[in-house]
């Protein structure tokens, strides 16, 4: 596995055979099974894995954990390797946004709501910084969790209306046996807040549960979400949505798919969660 | 000569060989010698030569002549046959905005002056669109005329910014035996405008020959440039720049290189030119 630091170093081994083809996992370290489940896929459906280990500072608020954002290099490309990836990018500030930067890719509407609200300039950051991995390593295929979902619809919309020449993976959430969806954030968790932190994926599994016994009001499933969480003393909703999963408008009425998505504080920690509904598949087998 | 509308088409080509270098020469048709020194300097630099024709909306404001830009695709082809083109990609608005399109690539500082002051949406719709040929094309080498200066600052900057992976090569200004330079937009204006449009070439000659003789003062040269545009009855000026060519700041003092550059009104046609000094080469080589 080649670690490198520099653009021309990823792509002259990118370019040595041109027509192998390629898949690109691209993270901010801190590493858990839900990246090495894509690095696991894109070694399974490609000639060559490549993944990046970048804290990308412009997809941070001056308020955010950028400054405090765990970080563990030596344990990050331990698991890669073992997970099979053949190249790691780990570039620094300077390279990626030298003096005089001034370039950037946005995505207006499906940026505007959920995450987006109340982080202004995340998805910014978030579309630049991947336009720019994209572009340095020139991947067949691009590998993004489920996890972050507003991120892979914000994304995919980009490569389409950008027309950027690859093929994007959305691989399942990762959970812990007890819910949790795996996050690098988790780490910030007490034990007691630990614990809280599974109200989550239990208020989004009982608006699946109602969602398939037949319910479609997006009320309702509102109504019913947000008790779970409001019955939980440690935890804070900062938003939750019923949303069509392509658009992110919100549903009145659920009609053939649904995002149901949250972020929730637990302690000073901001987990976010989402469940699509009938199934990630049914939803992103024709977007 | 293929000559073909859709995406698909143009990577089938494109990708017969992965490793043929491109030349691609993006233009909004109705072509003159200035486009085709472009597509010969591709011909010479490239295993093949990719065209584009397409009179992007999103770079002309609701006020300004998308509806009357002139158009002429049968004699473009025929031009473009002629200097050796491979491919030509002449999409439609549905292919390249389709519904719901909502992704943008913005460069911030050079945007704000000289053509983006008056007019302030044109550079988003410029990067946006040249991205996306980019991306469609994914040419070796990209080709663009020195008369839109600015708009070689602008890519150029993007360029590096989103990393893009290509060369850029900027060809000089081709211009009529008295010294206007060739522009689509030339055809509108009447047999006495299109003799007081070589005010601008005169002007700007006048502002290298200054510069020549030692003149430093960005406002000396301003002064004696503008009394050659007042002096011209038919002519309006718009604006007039000494610049630094690679940031667009005004100088008050030059040092070792300026963008002289002006937009000028001929009766209702809006006419842009500039020359660099020491020369395009000395400007561009460090770029």
């Amino acid at each position: 596995m080649n670690v490198v630091k520099t653009i021309e170093a990823v792509r002259t081994m990118r370019w040595q055979n041109p027509s192998a083809t390629w898949g690109l996992v691209p993270t901010m370290g801190y590493l858990h099974e839900g990246h090495i489940s894509l690095v696991r896929q894109a070694r399974a459906e490609n000639d060559f894995v490549a993944a990046t280990i970048y804290v990308n500072p412009t997809q941070f608020a001056p308020t955010e954990d950028l400054s405090s954002y765990p970080r563990d290099l030596t344990r990050d490309l331990a698991l890669l390797e073992e997970a099979g990836a053949d190249l790691v990018f780990t570039p620094n500030d300077a390279l990626m946004y030298p003096h005089g930067f001034q370039s950037y890719v946005t995505v207006d509407e499906v940026t505007a709501v959920l995450e987006g609200a109340s982080r202004p300039t995340h998805f910014r950051g978030v579309t630049t910084i991947v336009a720019k991995l994209f572009n340095i390593v020139q991947p067949t295929r691009a590998y993004f969790g489920q996890k972050d979902f507003q991120q892979t619809v914000v994304i995919r919309r980009m490569i389409a209306d950008l027309n950027i020449n690859l093929q994007m993976i959305v691989c399942p959430t990762v959970r812990e046996a007890d819910g949790l969806a795996l996050s690098s954030r988790n780490t910030y968790l007490t034990p007691p807040q630990r614990e809280a932190a599974t109200v989550l994926s239990r208020a989004l599994k009982h608006g699946l549960t109602l969602l398939n016994a037949g319910e479609r009001s997006g009320d309702v499933l509102h109504q019913e979400m947000t008790a779970i969480i409001t019955a939980e003393s440690l935890a804070q909703l900062d938003y939750l949505s019923v949303a069509h999963p392509h658009t992110l408008a919100e549903l009145a009425q659920v009609e053939d798919m649904a995002l149901l998505s949250m972020a929730v504080f637990v302690g000073k920690t901001r987990l976010i969660d989402n469940m699509p509904w009938p199934s990630l598949t049914a939803v992103y087998g024709e977007a």
